[in-house]
């Protein structure tokens, strides 16, 4: 079922709570896996289940909206909360990746240009980008927020902001993600140019050309890119569905294939959706560290976890410099700010010297309207809604999926983030369903952009970044039919 | 005398004005110089001098105001024009350069970076920077043409911009391209992050690691340290202090030292400030042309020229595609706005790919409202008032070293752009200099910060980004007295 890992385990008091409403969602959950509460059926109202469990009214509210969230109930005004009547049984999910084990050179550009531009038509319908509609942004929020940052301080605004960028902005990163884990100062932190700026100078400070670069499989066709442009090799790892990296397979390989560094995306990567487990990620941190080998952490989707739960980042278990976290506010606040960040640990000068020599310096009004956003709480409010976007329409993709995709299609079950990785049966060819749902008005990602050499021939990627419509079950049910004949 | 270079000719008729006004303009500077009209004498009427040479009144209006940018005359309210009373002799030029002929391996960021850090205090005389007091920006004007632009679309705004960037603010530069005799559509431009990601890109994109990159000696070492940072050699070529690169040598020197491609400043480089006659930049481009080898223009201070002509760019002789101009705002509109753009002829799908890759897309909102500051027109007005200034600046900081360096100083003579570029005698130290004057709260750029092997001991460059004032000019004084001791 869609959205449902292990919540990943948290000690301390301050987490009894959160473990509270779990118990109780997790026990919900069953009754209705195994068929004691039927769909349809009502549940104890609020106040009753609060005294049968033995916890406040505020925890079952908490559980019951975890439960909606994730698609097993549904509430009904003046009513209470229902079994959701359309639980369905999920396409299995895809087994863990077994690419090649050899560093290769990087050969997906053109591909990746090809799709790129052909999805910028505006009559398509998206099933395939990342890049959310405008309606999950705060887009005249943010941009009020501008207008007043340039009216108070006019000079400011026109003032070039050298790294590591403008202070305020760094401040508010730095609180922020102490939530994510990380305890670090405006001085960890440099300001980039999107998340894009900020990986790319990681991978530059931290391996050169010819290098060998570990990367999930399957991955990012941006990051494949960016290695490729930076005439640096990939090496892709075996990845599980749900938890990413195998991590015996990683400690194998680091020595043979020469791994100059690791960059990987622990949090509702692209395109799996998958989550490590914060062990996973401690251990990870562990085992580079110690063999001095630096993790670029791409943490873009960290944010939009389904049940709220913001997962730790493994740069929360560094504690000797060697995670370049990169992050940025692309995917939550607006794509067309272009502000990210990076904290590169102890890369920081060789980052900051080479941010200096790429682009100069950040624009400076973006940095000033998102410092001021992130200071006036307007971000958590709005990350709370398009969280609940995200989930909801996750699992109406999944279910349309499972209702028009050909017998044998398999899909990822993420619990968090936007994409969905789909495995169709093995005789499909995904650039042929690609070309032929271009021509029809669909777009889609073809497994081939999430492989150094063309691999997934029979994926693609699916997005949740636009709300669901008839129109788009209309094309996921018209994909289906192109998926069987091609 | 400072700014007197020879004006580049054009052919063709709309150009009779100009060459009218030059002409009255040529004959009475040469009356000044000779003698014939001394300091503090009064010019004829404006009436009386269109009579007289039978050109119209605008002309010889036209005419004195050129003298009056070049420092000969002053006009006085309501009563003319006169003869400066200060002409004064001018320093003499330093050589035409003499680098290695070798390409070398850059090593000067670490004393870049360290002058740079320095020069951020905000209690210092800025005599080096070159980034222009803010005064001498449009900052409210700019700022209300992106907070229009924000209100009028705001989700535009919001809007993610890929490679090659915003179409409206290509198609004013296109526009504004044709001033330099660029005949470009907006289909050849890329908007960058500032020329500094301009230069960046046209780098990467002609050029791999271990390549050799010829550039001018001297050199802004912003081209020096990007060099580095990318993994290149560099071959610094003999130049001309008022005419940039000899081109006899770069001939010579192209084969043996296997240039891969050129970076050059033809307009106003800094620190030379040096301006290539038109005749020298069309057989510079048909030079390269000939051989398949990039040139990588960097024109951003090619508005500044004194006398408001703009001069042509290399570019504008390209037929075969081999330059790549090179160009950003960040001088004459605002440098927190990061709007810079090029024009990459040949590599223009190898630079929109590295753009993608390395930024992924320039912010929204400043290139909205950078193309309605162009395209309003505002932007012609805010040049001819900074012109004027940097005009005058240029004048007294050259009156001023005058007076105050040590006997057997060097000077260029600008005709544009913020630079100059003085030769202390042979056994001053610079970095000596640039040390002590900072301890007293001057900053200066020393010369080795201008050569990949940071030769030029004996010189700084010193700017005109400032605003003339009693406290640059005791400055300056003091900056002379150090240096008649280190």
């Amino acid at each position: 079922m869609i959205g449902i890992t292990s919540t990943p385990g948290a000690a301390g008091p301050e987490r009894d709570d959160d473990l509270r409403y779990e118990r109780v969602a997790r026990c919900f959950r069953e009754l209705i896996e195994h068929g004691t509460l039927r769909p349809g059926e009502r549940l104890p109202s609020v106040r009753r289940c609060s005294e049968q469990q033995g916890v406040s009214v505020a925890t079952v509210i908490q559980a019951y909206r975890c439960l909606e969230n994730r698609g097993f109930l549904e509430a009904r005004p003046q009513s209470g909360y229902y079994v959701s009547a359309r639980r369905w049984a999920p396409p299995r999910e895809p087994d863990k990746s077994a690419p090649s084990a050899r560093p290769v050179r990087v050969s997906v550009s053109e591909l990746a240009m090809e799709v790129i531009r052909s999805g910028r038509r505006s009559d398509l319908v998206k099933l395939g980008a990342t890049l959310p509609n405008l309606e999950f942004y705060p887009v005249r929020q943010l941009n009020r927020t501008l207008a007043a940052a340039a009216r108070r301080d006019p000079v400011g605004a026109n003032l070039y902001e050298p790294p590591p960028g403008h202070l305020r902005l760094r401040q508010q990163v730095a609180r922020r993600a102490l939530e994510a884990g990380c305890s670090l100062t405006p001085d960890d932190i440099v300001i980039t140019v999107g998340a894009t700026e900020a990986l790319s100078l990681a991978l530059r400070a931290v391996a050169s050309p010819g290098d060998t670069i570990a990367i999930e499989s399957p991955c990012y066709f941006g990051i494949l890119q960016m290695i490729e442009s930076l005439g640096m090799r990939a090496c892709e790892m075996p990845t599980f569905p749900r938890e990413g990296i195998c991590l015996d397979e990683l400690r194998k390989r680091l020595r043979p294939c020469a791994i100059k560094a690791c960059l990987f995306t622990p949090n509702f990567s692209n395109p799996l959706g998958s989550c490590m487990p914060d062990a996973k990620k401690e251990a990870l941190v562990q085992l580079l560290s110690e063999r001095g080998i630096p993790l670029i952490e791409d943490d873009i989707y960290g944010n939009l976890a389904f049940d709220g739960k913001r997962p730790k980042t493994a740069k929360s278990f560094d504690t000797e410099g060697w995670v370049v976290l990169c992050d940025s506010f692309t995917k939550t606040l607006s794509p067309g700010y272009r502000v990210g960040w990076l904290a590169p640990g102890r890369f920081r000068a060789r980052v900051e010297h080479l941010k200096y020599v790429t682009t100069g310096a950040s624009p400076t009004l973006p940095q000033m309207a998102v410092a001021d956003f992130l200071q006036n709480g307007g971000y958590d409010h709005h990350l709370r809604r398009v969280r609940r976007a995200y989930a909801r329409q996750m699992q109406e993709m999944s279910e349309a999926i499972g209702r028009h995709f050909p017998e044998g299609t398999r899909l990822t079950r993420p619990s968090g983030g936007m994409c969905l990785w789909v495995e169709l049966p093995a005789r499909t060819d995904s650039l042929e369903l690609y070309r032929r749902a271009l021509a029809e008005g669909i777009s889609i990602a073809p497994g081939p952009l999430f492989s150094a050499k063309q691999r997934y021939r029979n994926f693609v990627r699916l997005s949740v970044a636009h709300p669901w419509t008839p129109r788009l079950e209309q094309a996921v049910m018209r994909l289906g039919q192109i998926a069987a004949a091609v």
